[in-house]
C-alpha cells in the first residue's frame, strides 16, 4: 500500500510518499510561500533527480495539485497514476480532548477539528485546508488524521489540569494538551528496546528539541507529563518562544507597553526565546558559534536554554520517581553534541555517566551516548513523525476495509 | 538593645519587640482591618496577660500609635518608655535590583522603595506607610529595611533573566527577583549546620510552604534559583495563586471572558490555586480533611499541589547537580506531615529515605525526618523571619553608631 503523508501549515506544506511494503520513502518534498505568486516547490524523489519550481500557488488546493503532478511526472515521478496512492495521512496539531488516537476522516471528524480552531488558530485551519485539497485532488481516497496531542491523552488529571478557576476548563477547555506527541511516542518506544525491562516498567524522559521544544515523561510507554501545555508556548525556552515565565509579567507588560492580548501573545510566541536574548538568532548552531566567538548575548541565550531543559528533566525524574533513559531527538537534540554534553554533565549526581566521545558521533541511527554501567542510559534517536503517521494511516485504512 | 520588628501590610500590621541581649521576644501582636472603625488589635506580651481591643484605626499612623501605647501600657506593657526601643526593623517585600542587603532608612532609601511601587503595588506602598508611621510616633529612632528579595540577589544572570525581549528588562525591570528571602536564608543556614561539610560546598533545597509558597536552590549558602519570579505569582500552586501556567492561557482567557489585564491578574492571584480546584478552601488542613472524607475536588487540589512542589524540588536537584538536604518550613511545610510524606516517598530514587515516624513528630525545633544513611537529609525547620529582621537591624544600627 502506498501512503501519502501530508503536513499542511498556513503557508507551507510538506509531504512524503511511503511504500508500506517495506516502509520506504519513494519521494518527499515541500511547498513554501503558499498564497504568493513566487511560491516554491521542491520535489525529491528517492531515486530520481530533484525538481525545483517557482510559480504562483495561491492556495492549498493548487499546492496539492502540484504535488500530485510531481508524483506522476514522467521524469521526476515515482508512480504512474495517482490511483496508486491508497490513503493520505495528515498531521493535525490539536486534537483537544476529542481525540486520543488517530482516526479516519469523516464529516464528524472534520467538524471536530474545526471546533478546535479556537485552541489552535495557527494550525488546525491550515490542516483543514490540506484535507480539503486532498479530497478535491484525490477524490475517494481515504484520509486519516494523526494528532500531535493524542499520545498525551494518557496524562492523569493532576497533570493536565491547571490551578485556575474551573469554569475555564469547563467553558473554554483550558487544560494541558501537550504536543510533539508522535515524536515523543516514536522515540520513547525505540528507546524502550534498549532497556532490559518490560515496557510497562520503563521510565523514559524524551527531549524533543527543535525550533520548538518539549520534554515528556513517558511512564510504562505512556505519556505521563509533558512540558508544552494548552498551546505550544509553555515549558522550555525555544527559538522565538519564551516558554515558562511569571504569568504576572503579561498583565504588567500589557499595561506598561500599552499592548492588547493579541500583541502580547505574538510577542511571547514570535519575539522571545533564543532570538530575544541572543540579539537576533533563533538557530542553535549560530548561537553556539556566537558564544565560541565571545558574544555575550549568545552565551546568555545558550546558558538559559540549557538550564531550562536540564531543570525540566530533573522535574520529570521527580515526577516519575526515577528514570531509566533520557532521549534526545529533533534538529537540535540530534545534532548539538555541545548542548547535550552541557546538560548531561550536570546530571551526573542523578546517575548519568555521559561518554563524551560517543556523544560526538554523528549518525542517523539510534545510539547510546552513556558509558557502560551508567545508572541512567542516554540515547540520541532520530525522530520520524512521518513514519508514525504513515503506519497509523496504514493500520486504520486496513481495518476500515474489513 | 531593644528592637521593634514591623511587618506592615495594606490593611494589617504585625510586630514583635526583641531584647537583643538574649534574642528573646518581649511582646508580639497584630493590628487587623486598618482603615475601618472596627479594627482589631491583639497585643501578646510574653509574661503578661494578652490585650485585645476593637476600635477605629483609620491608618497606619494610628495603628503604630496604638502599638506604642500597648508596649508601655501599665498592665500589658513590657517597657517603661518607648525611648527604650533603639531601632525599628521593617520587612519590605520588593527591593528590586536596588538592594542586595538590609539598609538603614534614609531619604534615598525611601525614594528607592517608592520607585519600586510599580513592581510590588500591593506591598511596597504599605511598607512605606509603616515606615512613615514609625517616624511620626518614634521620632529619631533609626529604622532598617530588610528585603524579601535581598537573599536572592546572588542568582546568576541565566537564572534571573526571562527569555523575553530585552527591552522589558531594560525599560521595566522585568526579571526574576524571588521572595521569602529571609525565610530561605534562615532555614538554609540552620540546615547547613546539620551537614558535615563547609558551607561553601553545601547544596540545600528549601521549601517555604505557607499560604504563599516558594522553593529555593541554595548553593554554598547563597540563593542560586527560586521559584517565585518578578512577582510572588510564579512557581508553585498556592492557596489562591495559580503559580506556573501556559502563558498563552492569559491572552486566550482575556479574549474569551472579555476581561482586562487587571482582572486577569486578580484572577490568577486571588481566585486560583487550591481554592479554585478544591471548590472553596485554600487551607491545606481543610483540603486534607476533605480528601480523607472522599471529596474529589480536595483530592485533586492536594495531588496537583503535591506534584508541583515535588517537580520543583527535582528541577533544583538538576539545577545544582545534587542536593545534600531538603528543608520544609512555614505553616504547611512545618505542620503537614501528610504532604511531606507524599512528596518524599516519591523522591526515593534520588536518595531520600524518609522515616515516617520521625516525620510525624510535632515540635518547634529543627529536626531531621530521614533515616540514618539517607543520601539526602530532610529537615523540618521552623522559620523565623522576624528574628532575621531583628538581627539585621541590630547589626546595621550598631555599625551606624560607630
Amino acid at each position: 500500500m502506498k501512503i501519502l503523508v501530508v503536513n499542511a501549515g498556513s503557508s507551507s506544506l510538506k509531504y512524503q510518499l511511503y511504500d508500506m511494503n517495506d516502509e520506504s520513502v519513494l519521494a518527499k518534498g515541500r511547498v513554501e510561500r503558499i498564497g504568493m505568486d513566487t511560491a516554491i516547490l521542491v520535489h525529491e524523489p528517492t531515486d530520481k533527480p530533484e525538481l525545483k519550481e517557482v510559480s504562483e500557488i495561491l492556495d492549498h488546493n493548487v499546492a496539492i495539485k502540484k504535488v500530485v503532478d510531481c508524483l506522476v511526472h514522467p521524469e521526476h515521478g515515482v508512480i504512474s497514476s495517482i490511483s496508486e496512492v491508497e490513503a493520505v495521512g495528515h498531521r493535525v496539531v490539536q486534537g483537544g480532548d476529542l481525540y486520543s488516537e488517530s482516526v479516519l476522516v469523516t464529516p464528524e471528524v472534520k467538524a471536530g477539528i474545526t471546533s478546535l480552531f479556537d485552541l489552535a488558530p495557527l494550525h488546525n485551519p491550515a490542516h483543514m485546508m490540506g484535507i480539503s485539497a486532498c479530497e478535491i485532488n484525490m477524490p475517494g481516497v481515504p484520509q486519516v488524521v494523526v494528532f500531535d496531542t493524542a499520545f498525551h491523552a494518557t496524562m492523569p488529571e493532576k497533570v493536565f489540569m491547571y490551578p485556575l478557576p474551573l469554569r475555564l476548563y469547563k467553558k473554554h477547555k483550558v487544560r494541558r494538551y501537550g504536543f510533539h506527541g508522535t515524536s515523543h511516542f516514536y522515540v520513547s518506544h525505540v528507546a524502550a528496546q534498549f532497556l532490559d525491562k518490560p515496557l510497562e516498567d520503563t521510565k523514559i524522559i524524551t527531549a524533543h528539541i527543535g525550533n520548538g521544544g518539549s520534554v515528556t515523561a513517558v511512564m510504562g510507554g505512556k505519556s505521563f507529563d509533558t512540558s508544552m501545555g494548552m498551546t505550544p508556548l509553555e515549558g522550555l525556552m525555544m527559538g522565538t518562544r519564551s516558554g515558562d515565565i511569571d504569568p504576572a509579567i503579561i498583565p504588567f507588560v500589557m499595561g506598561k507597553e500599552g499592548i492588547g492580548p493579541m500583541e502580547a501573545n505574538f510577542m511571547l510566541n514570535k519575539h522571545s526565546g533564543l532570538q530575544a536574548i541572543s540579539g537576533g538568532s533563533s538557530d542553535m548552531r549560530e548561537i553556539v558559534e556566537g558564544m565560541e566567538k565571545g558574544d555575550k548575548g549568545c552565551k546568555l541565550a545558550y546558558e538559559m536554554y540549557e538550564y531550562r531543559i536540564r531543570k525540566q528533566i530533573g522535574a520529570y525524574v521527580a515526577a516519575m520517581n526515577g528514570v531509566d533513559a533520557i532521549v534526545f531527538t529533533a534538529g537540535v537534540g540530534e545534532n548539538s553534541a555541545v548542548l547535550r554534553l552541557s546538560i548531561l554533565e550536570q546530571l551526573s549526581w542523578m546517575g548519568v555517566d555521559v561518554d563524551p566521545e560517543l556523544n560526538k558521533i554523528r549518525s542517523g541511527e539510534p545510539r547510546l551516548i552513556t558509558k557502560e554501567g551508567s545508572r541512567v542510559k542516554v540515547l540520541v534517536i532520530p525522530t520520524n513523525e512521518e513514519l508514525v503517521i504513515a503506519r497509523d494511516t496504514h493500520e486504520i485504512v486496513k481495518k476500515s476495509h474489513k
